[in-house]
């Protein structure tokens, strides 16, 4: 478990502890606001280390790093930076790009890693990958920085997608 | 002149030198893909580095860096980054962020510099810049990676916002 960067997340008032009832209605005893993280320099700098480190100790396959508009560019930015890797931009859906092109840097016959935020279903990254295979990109791996713990493991392994999150949904809760 | 930044701007292919008949049937011998920087990891850390010189030596009051989505973020994370101030991010218009809110990071009562990878009229940062002060954010500097020189600047003056751009479409025609 990683105690430095979950002590960063609530440092920065990423994640807070208390009860809380979701938007679902579900009740919690934790709370993520992900992009108190993202928008912290120190926070987000920690978050790439931990993401590169990841990279090189799992001997990943990288030629580019990929994050889902608008909440996963920062963060695919930050990765992009620390590792030299070049950048791609998948915009979120049909409507928000129209005639732009979904996606921001070349993608054809490259292996990209996907970096996530939060996973909760893990639906906006699995859609984002789908179509990247569509044009051509190859993509076996999402790091995250927060799985909710939800359904996205599965759903990602279901389509041969690896998920490694920072930290975990049980990490927060022993807390 | 700064010939570095001209010529990593180059190499990355987000300058090209020709003859160029751009969307609005006007012809230019210089066109700009502005993506292929922000993209490429080595160019961006130029171009951020060059922006955090310009917030010291002019002394500038800055408490966070923001962007204008999509194009804007990966050039606010890596000055974000790089300056260690927050990151703000603007969404680009009312139909894109709908109940989501239209910034990410705190802004009230906080000075902005808005950082900009390519002005033209300046129209999108000019109504960034107006929504941020309706909500108390001061704002009074921009800093652009390519200015077009077709508007901008008057444009922005006359919000009393001083534009700062690291290349300036003479430099381009001079080349």
């Amino acid at each position: 478990m990683d105690n430095e960067l979950i002590q960063a997340l609530k440092d920065c008032g990423a994640v807070k502890f208390g009860d809380f009832t979701l938007a679902s209605g579900r009740k919690s005893n934790y709370y993520i606001d992900i992009k108190k993280a993202t928008s912290d320099p120190g926070t987000l700098t920690l978050i790439a280390g931990r993401m590169v480190a990841i990279i090189k100790e799992q001997h990943m396959c990288v030629e580019a790093i990929g994050g889902v508009a608008v909440g996963g560019i920062p963060l695919a930015t930050a990765v992009s930076l620390a590792s030299g890797l070049p950048l791609v931009i998948v915009r979120k859906s049909l409507k928000d790009y129209g005639t732009g092109g979904r996606f921001i840097g070349d993608i054809e016959g490259r292996s990209l890693l996907m970096v996530e935020d939060v996973t909760t279903t893990g639906g906006s990254v699995i859609e984002a990958i789908r179509s990247l295979r569509d044009e051509g990109a190859i993509v076996d791996s999402v790091i995250t920085v927060v799985d909710r713990d939800e359904g996205a493991q599965s759903g990602l392994n279901a389509m041969d997608v690896k998920l490694v999150p920072l930290v975990c949904a049980s990490d927060l809760l022993g807390q």
